[in-house]
Formats: C-alpha cells, structure tokens, sequence
C-alpha cells in the first residue's frame, strides 16, 4: 500500500477501502505520513469529499488512534451532548445538572473557547479554585456520584484528529463535511459513552453558515454515531443571534446559576436547553415513553426544588470552586468592588437603531475585543470581561431601547469596541 | 496577502491575481510557503484547473524565478523544439543538425531520462567523451558557430518549477494539464528562444495517454507561448510504438547517424522528423513562403549532401566527442570486440505472435530492465543496453517475422526480459 496510490483514489473520486484509510490514520498517527502528502489528500478529501463509509471508517480509525475511555464500570448509558460552538451557548453547565437531577448520568469532555466561539472549560475556570483537568477515575467518579461531570481532555483522545486538525487549519480544507464530522465524532466515540445528542448551529454566529449544511452535518454525524453502535440525535439550532442574555465567561457562569436558580430564563436558551434535555432524556435508559410537555414539566419540576443547582454545586465544589462572589447579594458586592478599585470597567448603552444587524458574530466579535475569547491557542483570557443584555430583541415592547453592559479590565477596549463593532447602533 | 486565502480561492474556484500568482511563486522558490501549504494548493488547482490567464500567470512568474538566458548576441531568431516524452525519440538530434544545415539556428537545454523515457543528454552522452554541460557563452557561441546546440540544463532555470515538481511527484499532482503545461513552458521562456515548436505526443508510451488530453496540453502551451511574445506551433505525434528502429542511448545516436548519412530511415521516424522540420521552419526567418513539399526537399537536400551530418558531427567534436566507433566499418568491429569479450551480450528474437501487443510502453519497460534508463534519479545507465529492431511491423510482407536484437551488459537481463516482458510474443 502506497500512499500516492491513496491520494490519487481521492483525487479521482475513487472508493477508498478500510486498509486504505487505517492506513492513512496509522501513517498520520505514527508521523510516517509527511505533512505534504496528508494536506494534499485532504484538499482532495475537501473538494471531492468522501462518502458515508469512507467517513464511518476514518472517524473510527481516528477515535482508535489514541486512548479510548472506557464507561462500562458506571454500569449505566450515559449521555453526552456536543455544541458545534457558539456565542453565548452555556447550555452544557444548565442541562448537565438538569439531567443529572432527573436521574441521567452526563459526561463530557470540553474545549476551549477559539476565536468568536466560547468554550465550557474557560467559562468553569472562571469559577476561583476550579479544577477542570480530571484523571480518568475522577471523570467515572464523577459521573456516579455527581451524575454530571464537564471536564477538560487531558487523556489522548484521537491524537490522528489533532493532527489532522492542525494541518486543515494552516491549508485552507477546514470547511469539509466529512471532516468536521470525523472530527468531532472521533473524539466522542473515543470517550465511550452510549448516547450523543448534537447540537448543530446554523447561522452568521456558527460554523455553518446555512441551514441546509448544518442538517447535513447533523445527519453525516449522526450515521457515523449509530454505525458505531451508539445512540444518536441532534438538534439544529439558531445562531443568528447570541444565545441567553449574557456573552463572556463568568457572565454566563452566572447566566446558568440565575437559570438553575429559576431567576433569569432568556426564551431562546429555554428553547434549546428543552430541545435537548428532552432528546438527551429521550436517549436514556430513565425514558419511559413520557411526551414532551410532562418531560417540559419534570425539567422545571428539578429547576424549581433547587435540585438542579445541587447537583451543579456538588459538582463545583468537588472540582475546588468557590461560587461565593456567585450569589446574590454577594456577587452585587464583588463587582462593585472590583469596579471601584478600577479592575474591572463596565459601561451600559442603549442601541437606538438598526438592532436586526446586531448579530451573533458582531456580538461574538465584540465580545473577543473586550478580552472574553482568544485570538490565537495560548492568549489568556479575561474571566470578567463580555457583553451582557439586559434585554433581547425578542423581549421589547412598544418604544423600548435595546440595552447592554459591556464588562472589560481594559477601559480602552470598550471604547474600541463603541468605536468600531457598535458604532452603527449607537448616535 | 495570506496563503491560505489564496488556496481557499483556488479550492473554491476563484479566480486568482497575478499578485496572488506572483505571491505563490515567490514564496515556494524562497522557502517561505512550506511544502505542505504548497502540496494542498497544487491538489486544489490538480481538481479544479487553472484557466489560461492564471496559467501563463503561473509559467511566467516560474520562468522568472530564476536565471533567464539572454540570446538577442545571436543576433536572429533562435528555434527550440520539446518533445514531451517517448520511447525511442531521437529526434533532436536529428532534426537540428538538418535545421541548421538549412541556416535556422536550433538550441536547447534537454533533461535526462527518467522512467521508461529517454533524455537527449544520456544518448549524447554514449559518445566517448562528449561532454553535456555548456557554459552560457558557449551555449550561445554554439548556436552562432555550427547553429545547432544540445546541452545539459545548468544554469538555474525556472528553480520554482523544479520544487513544485519534485513535490507534485510524491503527491498525486502530476497529472494536470494547466500544470504540466507551466512546467514545461517555464523552462522553455526562460531560455529565451524566439520560436518554439512542440512535439506532443499521446498513446501508451506517451505522458498523456489519449489525444484529446494532449490535443489540450497543445492549445495550452500554444497559448502560454504566445501570451509571452513567442512564435509558437505544435505537432501531435503517435506515440502508441516507439519511435525508429533503436530504443537505448548508444543505439539511437546510431540510428540518428542511419538518418543523417541517408543509410537506414525508418518510416514512422521520417514522418514526425518532417513535420517537426517543417513547422521549425515555418517559425524561423528563413522560410521564405514555401510549400510541404518543397521543404521536404530542401530536407532531403542537406541529408543527401552531408551538410546536415556535418553539422553533427562538427557539434560533437567541439563538445569532445569521438564518433569513431559509430562509422562503418568501425562500429561493427567494435560490437565485435564487446562481444567477444563479454562486456556485452546480445540476442536477436523472432516475434512469432501477438506483434500489435508489443506497444512502445512495453518497449519502454523492456529497455530500462536491459539497462538503457533510469528507476531512480541517480541510477546509472547502460549506454550498450537497448532494443533494435530489424525491421518494425509496418516493414513486414508477407510471412515476415518481426525481429529485433536485445542488447545489455548483463546477460541476465536479456534473460529476464524474454521471461517476462517479451514472454507473450515468443513460443
């Protein structure tokens, strides 16, 4: 075997074979493969694609590459959720211990936020004192005594992903399909748990820009996720627009404290939050045939008796945090602190016109600008900084103004931010 | 400008810039664009094409990437020919010799051979003493003294060329027409020729296997040329049986020496030797508005005469060559004494079946197992070893047999050869 041979086949859109492709992801895995040969083949793979087959293959080669968890001593399914990333998506912290409350077991491993996308681990790392790299017997622990566990990857899960990664990113073969899918699913086949539900964003916020792709995504997913004998469905949901109220990492540790807490629900995160609590619950072995409006009732049933927020607490205070400066009325006291000793700058505005062009991106862009996000892997971040709105298009009556606070330790940056991503909004 | 951005074009099919072209060029032959943003960006153009502006773009930014020869000191135009590959070609060698005899200056820088295809350097190259490697003032003193020159390519031209080929062949990119056409005509502006005619060749012993693929390289090349101020004209030649009576270097100086001294001129070989003459003429200043059929003549004329011979045998002694072992009776003397002291081995075979099966391609391949190519760059070569057929089948009458003699210097090769590649045609 031959890996020109390979490359041609992709080139003339000819078949590949399983020896094929586990002879690419050993080669790619091992180093034997050069760079120059594995960017050629993925801009083959990137402008003729691969067929569903192909992608089962290479995603199962990919999740083989490297450690592969094993779940099996929880002696339970559990479940994993999966967001294609985007601005304000904190539904990873509400649902887990939504779902955890309602007696399924959640595990995940997260990333780190890149560019205009967030990530779980940062906004968890905004807790002080939390811990979010877990050993593999701390991460099955968790799961049994907490029942929601959201960790950063510190075993090696799909190492041939990371490779394959880093390379798509540097020769423009980012945008394929088949491997976006295989990318992610690798890393979810790797950690070994029974159930996936996805969570596809379409839209200016998201990877995918269209509808229409990201349901191909969802459905190239999906196959590769039941191929490998796991169980499987996804939600596509809108990323025009933020989601929830607040953009930046402990703003929206609070958003998921004020929602588990019941004190502040945004519509849109309460759309998507039930839409997959309820496919996420559905998947599980705790289904019993319920309909959607007595599943809607046993999720705010664990919002309302406080157990949700227990079983983020426990999980919190496992990891090291300490969520004191989190709860009112001591968090109103901790930023009033932090503002007069000029640590943290805030500024509140109204947006007086064209706030239909207020979109997920601009609002992800500035909020990056503000210091929330990274512009490249190893930039620090600032835990305080982002955009919070103190109401949403959808929430306005009559003559009301579109309001927001933006938060950063650099004063400067909010002045940048007013003179360029909302200048158009502001008179 | 970025270079992913502009492999993101080309993956996308956009148009690129001359700035995008010039861009690319001079970042792959400094260094700076690594090899596998540059493999990624020819697997893009190998699957999505170049059209013609972007692909004369792209030759002249090669062309101009390294030394251009200057050759206005010859004060007229200079006419170059390139043959794009096969399996016995030796007309070079004839050709320029007859050109010049009839006052057109004929120059070139020829590569070696590679694969089943031969290289005018290593058939000038069985000549004792013969030196390839011309200096730029005697190129150019060679093309005003005896008017006709093959050399060694030493100087640097087109260095880009030479690294994107080298990486096209290690990556499944070598089979595209805009490139192909780029890489050869880069090398052929920077020599600076006036007038270019092009041998095409398609069949099974040829690079491109059918016509309408070489037909297009043609048009493309034509094209090229002609945007950068060049005469140019191309002849499409069948390349399905090998070219003459002799396949192997020494043999083909022989047979090119049959030619010129009127003795042995195979059919097949006459035909494309008249046209390239023809259309080489056509180009120069010399011609002077005359007919197919006089310029025939006018080639029979300086074959007839010894002028032509002349010319080749004035070019090889400037270049340190002795020819005596090539002339009768001299050379069969010299056959004799190799024979009879086993420094070489032959062995003359009747064809008795299946004589349209005996494609150039398999003669190729026959040839290089006797010794006469290369597998690899660095290989050495045979200058002995070769295929001469005694008579080719458009020859035969009647009952006649095809025949040919197998030449090697090692008997076991000859050996081989019958068992495997010539084993179908021989009871």
């Amino acid at each position: 075997m031959n890996i020109i041979d390979i490359i041609e086949k992709v080139k003339r859109r000819e078949k590949l074979s399983r020896e094929d492709i586990r002879f690419i992801v050993n080669g790619v895995t091992k180093g034997i493969i050069p760079d120059y040969q594995t960017s050629a083949l993925l801009m083959a793979v990137c402008i003729n694609g691969l067929d569903d087959d192909e992608t089962t293959e290479l995603t199962l080669a990919m999740a083989e590459s490297g450690d592969m968890l094993d779940l099996s001593s929880v002696g339970r399914p559990v479940v994993d959720k999966h967001s294609t990333g985007g601005i304000g998506d904190k539904t990873t912290i509400i649902l887990g211990p939504i779902l955890a409350a309602l007696g399924v077991p959640v595990a995940k491993m997260s990333g780190r936020g890149l560019g205009i996308t967030g990530g779980t681990i940062d906004k968890l790392e905004s807790i002080p004192g939390f811990n979010t790299e877990v050993s593999n017997d701390e991460f099955i622990k968790l799961i049994k005594d907490v029942g929601f566990v959201a960790a950063a990857q510190t075993i090696s899960l799909a190492p041939a992903d990371k490779i394959l990664y880093a390379l798509r990113d540097v020769t423009g073969t980012v945008d394929s399909i088949p491997l976006i899918a295989s990318s992610i699913m690798s890393k979810k086949l790797a950690l070994g748990t029974n159930c996936i539900v996805l969570d596809v964003k379409y839209g200016n916020g998201a990877f995918m820009k269209d509808y229409d792709n990201a349901k191909k995504l969802a459905d190239i997913m999906c196959n590769i996720g039941r191929n490998a004998g796991r169980k499987m469905s996804a939600v596509l949901s809108d990323m025009n627009q933020p989601l929830g109220y607040a953009i930046g990492n402990r703003l929206e540790i609070e958003e998921a404290i004020d929602y588990l807490t019941d004190k502040k629900i945004e519509k849109g995160l309460e759309k998507v939050i039930n839409e997959l609590c309820i496919e996420m619950y559905k998947l599980s072995d705790k289904y019993a045939g319920e309909d959607e409006e007595t599943l809607k009732q046993m999720i705010r049933g664990v919002i309302e008796d406080g157990s949700a927020f227990d079983v983020f607490k426990r999980f919190v205070e496992i990891r090291g945090g300490n969520l004191e400066t989190f709860i009112s009325p001591e968090r109103e006291k901790h930023y009033e602190e932090l503002l007069s000793s000029g640590r943290l700058f805030k500024k509140e505005i109204e947006l007086s016109k064209d706030i239909d062009q207020l979109s997920a991106e601009l609002v992800g862009r500035a909020s990056l600008m503000l210091g929330a996000g990274r512009n490249k892997k190893d930039d620090a971040i600032d835990p305080y900084a982002g955009i919070l709105f103190l109401n949403k298009p959808d929430d306005l009556k009559n003559d009301e103004m579109l309001k927001l606070v933006l938060y950063s330790g650099d004063a400067g940056k909010i002045e940048e931010v007013l003179q360029t991503h909302l200048k158009m909004f502001i008179e």
